[in-house]
């Protein structure tokens, strides 16, 4: 973008049509300065800790490619986010291939140069396992999060192979190096077979609620947002980790370990939307895969859940505005 | 299709298989002598009106593909639509690419010389802007029509580009130039990002009633056909444009500007066997882009949603049967 | 696999990465040596019985990729399937192209050889017609028996192009042949355009039930498995045939014949888990077709159901386990 | 097509775009009326036959799509090869999918009803086993038959999985039948991995003559023009079959048994221009599967190849000319 | 891209991996600021000239993906040819999707605006209309220009559906507009199917030089360089515009109206190399559709001339060098 | 497989059709018992050394899919290569995703237990990194290899962003450890863009030979062969491996990394086959990438490598042999 970037402005997709130009999120401005930023889009395109099919190293890319049809004014929540945050697409934090723990130093080394500046992240993975060094990064300047996580599988292994770090692994080890509050942390949309019916118990031992896919269709996302207030409670700042594989395969094909009976879009939406009652110092959604995806619909589909937290971020600012 | 043509007469797929033969649509007679047709399906494939992912001009070709699978009996309309309207294939309408309005100029003369012959037009797109010159074919015969509008976007934007006209006017044209009932017009479906607060005020302002797809969610299909009674009565002609991103991109990823969050199959049906309490006088679908589609599911879709059309014109007509 | 196979066991994969190695359905060892096998996976990739498209013969390698994720536990149905039942991958049953006859004969030879060693066999297809030699081979053994069918489509019209068998004339032969007790035959699912009007009343007339996809829809999954269990009570034995097709063209694109507005995901498994009460001797999944699946989704639903399927056996035998 | 159908003349792409329309081959008319006709395009969607990979059903379907591009010229062979035959599209001939001897059946009487007419029939499968009744057809009006085989396999196996009729048997059942003339049957590219060394042995001893893709690579398409002269004159009737797996799976991946290293275009391009010295009387191209496809390149070729063959046909009659 | 961009500087792809960040031309700077840049990559998404498949509008996206292998130095060439030109990625120029006449009055307007800055512009398509108001630009500055064209299709129609423009009408108006020299204009890799035998004569007639395909397939690109020499000479200033569907349809599936039996990649890269006789000013690349590519080779194919097109232009300019 | 497995006996396509049955490198038994057999098909499904796109970890499994056509008996090597070698599919080696240098360790370790049968291996990968361990196994049972490296990259590069291990770096590391003598070192297909001109110059002064592209295009395949000879000699063993990008991506689309103009069918068959002049030890095929395949011809053209390689051992052997 040149010189006269202002921030939070989109091109202006009333006179320059969607499939012209250079992608950004959003079609935000694309810059590494970030004065007078408050938020980023921000990408980590690390795909190394998948158990399966990989891809997710491309999402941020299919994200930005989804993002393309976001226009300014939310009317649902009643925001101008990209503006009321100031926002641009920072580009993305240079994993290395095949080494994960030299990975996760360089991301968290950037991550927290960049959060230095007092902005509030969005995180594009990237598969799953690129949390841990973004928790660690939080961990520095805001100290042990609460944290909710929607996703099919509670990643809270302890082993991936026999080593530390994977996709499967990431709170186990968040929990260990005291990143997160057990006691304050959620998972929602749990579902699929398990390797032992000890592995939700052992979860539950570290402390953590479990919300499982079962008992987010029996009680509906009301009593789910109830629910996850009654645990971690409103007052002081939570982390957001989604993975794209909470969501059905129907509406979300283009992931590494899809299970069945998932999210749907309206369930998602209205989950995002309910988030406005937290303080979300930092989100990340992951595991979008766009080699796996189908005619771009898990990529639209994440695009749009980064506004709608963008959106929910804004307001909480007490950003919510009437339009122009 | 030779010269024993009966209308309404599909080839029969207990005889010959349906990947058996030329493709028309429903596997229907394609003529363009229409003595003794009361509907025909119809295609105007232009798509230079779409400000994002063109390719709607293959709409009617796959909208064909989609239809092999129609089998002459409604169970649950307990009508046989294609008999009981005498249908055919007409085939479509030239456009000429790149010239939005000299297309509108043909597209209108020609349906218009098809229409004089009093017949019920099942029209499909082709992207939207392709409903004006209809409406002014309508117009022609009908004077100002009813409107019921099913879609993700209203298409009531004032510019294109800073030109009159593209898939996203359609209907604030339509409005000004006095083809549809401000008062009786429904939007059906909405919703999205936009541009600004004012954009669904505007419509309002308009004199039109928009029913977001929040409320379809909230109220449910049945509240939704009685509003639209409550709104345009039943007693008139109506004409209704069907945009196939009214549906979830689950459902229907084949489509040039998908929103997320859109009506499930069941809904779409319950909508489209609900307006049996109008008269129908004129019918399109627009949108349906097969390189976009995966597996032709939404030409799938599409073609179900002219079924179930027809099956509601032909019941209107009186036409309920109750089998062979 | 090799010769210290162990029923049941399946390849670790916490251990061996789930892209790795040669694919059997959900990593079971695969063998023809069935001493101390209590149930197999196995395929009969015939499609020529298909009236529209094919590429059901490609089905059972599509389910055994699809299959790679399942564990070892399901946390729902509190059970380890693979081991309750000591199952394995049979491999597949050989057809002959072109024939649909001769392959009946060889299907019900082997497959009758096969069952003779006591086990339950979970089929998979293939197109529908291949459930008549199952039905066939079960009759030998069983003599008639009720039967759950789950299917867009009732599959008892009386001709294949004036030829006998064929995917849609499956349940009309077995009818006749007397492998199938008429009065304890349900058809759940059934849903789309028809012949003619007297298509429900002429099976109806056989005296089968038919749950349409109306009531499903109306009644919901409960009362469906309630009213099963009226028509056919609990005490015998009963056959399972389930069509893919069922299922919504957006979860399962895969097939030959799609439906719109077929089950969701959840109904789908709300479905399957209700069998428990019934005491299934036979299983058939037909009609994936991976050349049209999109993402893989079908396949991985498929194998979804055959997961839950083992599940529901091995409850029924008394397998219910708390973990190890 | 309307009544005014006047054979031979394709819709006129200059007015009407390509992508508008009822798809027929080339946009001819598509009638069964074939009064005034002398040749035409024929369908017979059977892929029963097949050993591996099907979808060859959807072959006609796919190469009319193919063929949209097709303009009334051919400026290299310097004729209008559809008005010199007036060529119209006849529809397809219908199979029964499963019962590959009854297909043949009624496929031999019905294209022998259309060929009583007098007329070049030039045929799109389905799979390779069509050519037997095709064959049988034309022996009832012609006797036996000089053959042009272009292939990567010589279909020339003694079963199919026991049976008689297979895609892969073809030409040895129309030997034995006494279909073909062995002394003048040459076969062309053939290539790939065989059962054993006996199997060319075998067919030279038919008295076929083979010339594997080897050959055709060492010694020119020129060449093997002049071998085929050599071997069967260019006096007497000849029928050419086409097996698109003739060509690289890099220009025809649409198909059910690809072999590398196949002709390359402008060699099959050469060779059916080269084949204007022989008296054609009939034509077959087969193997074309749409499913397996990718971007509609095997559908173009295909359809490519049709022309050239009715501009050979349409040369070799005295319809050389020289434009309008 | 932040401020300190330096024109010709890739990302460096041994430290951020080519996955990573937004996606620019070969990774260069993205800046309309063209202070000291020599050379730019810029698109023109405009395909509402097709008579075909459209999908062109994404074609620079496309070539942008297909370029993010590409390395500084050329090995061939023996050049560094960003570097030596300074390019940037300038973006794309707006169009106004379904007015052809506004979106050519714009481009130029434009196009003459950046090109006064004296660079060099190597332009994306958007299908071949966009060449004409390039024409435009380049007439104001330069006058008449020589004209070397690579194309399937000459493009010199009279009529587009009874219009003026269109993607196959480009060369007639710009000869009728004096924007090229008719003696020193030549096409090249002519081919397929035409209306009529007078087409090509007709172009003759314009003094236009065509060398058909079957012309670079018995001559060799080698003596086709030399020809072009011939017939424009090597003095003054020449325009490049390439037609991606002059190559095969097997490596460059993604266009509008593909013609088998085009270009081999080593033609296509000969040719362009042996241009580095001629003094390039402008060159465009048109008619790569994205939607219809598949596995993204022919953005591949099209940003590597692209490169090939940079370093000939560069090695002209006295750029060649000798590494670092 | 069941236990009456006999080594190098595929399964029967003239029983089984080709679509029946567990999937394995051409349909051989799939075992990990060793006794008797002579070589091996062995898949190492690692791919977190790419740069660009990753997807191979899904090679093997692609592969085998893409080997269910190969039949017992090659007619131009005139050998039968599994029978003659006694060849069995081995499975998969199992890496650690996300940790380069423990999977090498691991894949070291079981491919030197596996080797110490005095068998040899034909390794499919995997991106090319996994050549590394493979050469430290072989450089403990061999000593130093020669090695022909057929290749669209040296893979010599120095650092892996700024690590050690990848896919760019494998042959630099290989003879940094002398597990290869670099005056018998030939890379041969190398082309596409560099990042320096220096990048060839170090290759040549690490003692290794470096065909081009352009040499193999100008010189001919058979020039290739005997300059390879010349560079190693033929009296001592070779290692051979082969990166599917040599390939042009028109017929090896799925791969990670791919350049424009790379061999042909016909070069890749012919330069295998001249392998038959050496002692082949080992050999990988590395970089297929089946997310990334269209039509699956990588993987088929893949599946026909391994069989020439399989036939040229053989032959070396002493088993060429004249059918049965």
């Amino acid at each position: 973008m040149d010189s006269d970037k202002i921030e939070g402005r989109q091109v202006d997709s009333t006179r320059s049509p969607r499939f012209s130009g250079v992608t950004t999120f959003a079609r935000l401005p694309h810059t590494k300065d970030l004065s007078g930023v408050e938020s980023v889009f921000m990408g980590i395109p690390f795909d190394d800790g998948t158990v399966f099919r990989s891809g997710a190293r491309f999402g941020p890319k299919g994200v930005r490619e989804g993002s393309l049809l976001l226009r300014p004014y939310n009317p649902v929540m009643k925001v101008r986010p990209f503006e009321v945050l100031r926002m641009v697409d920072y580009g993305d934090l240079d994993p290395v291939p095949g080494y994960i723990e030299e990975t996760f130093g360089r991301v968290e080394a950037e991550l927290t140069r960049v959060m230095r500046k007092g902005l509030v992240p969005l995180i594009c993975g990237g598969d799953h396992s690129i949390t841990l060094p973004v928790l660690r990064s939080f961990n520095r300047l805001y100290g042990k999060l609460k944290l909710i996580h929607v996703d099919a599988h509670a990643d809270c292994w302890d082993k991936h192979f026999g080593m530390s770090y994977g996709h499967g692994t990431v709170f186990r080890r968040a929990s260990e190096e005291g990143l997160i509050e057990d006691n304050e942390t959620v998972h929602i949309g749990l579902r699929g077979s398990l390797y032992s019916d000890r592995d939700l118990r052992d979860i539950e031992g570290m402390g953590h609620r479990v919300i499982t896919m079962d008992e987010v269709e029996s009680d509906g996302i009301d009593d789910v947002i109830t629910e996850i207030e009654r645990c971690i409670g409103s007052s002081r700042s939570v982390y957001v980790s989604f993975d794209i594989d909470s969501c059905d395969p129907s509406i979300a094909p283009g992931t590494g370990t899809p299970e069945v009976g998932g999210l749907t879009t309206r369930e998602v939406m209205r989950l995002i939307r309910g988030l406005v009652r937290f303080k979300i110092v930092g989100f990340d959604l992951v595991e979008v895969s766009p080699p796996y995806d189908v005619g771009g619909i898990t990529s639209l589909l994440a695009a749009n859940i980064f506004y709608e937290v963008a959106s929910v971020i804004a307001v909480s600012k007490g950003g919510k505005d009437f339009g122009t």
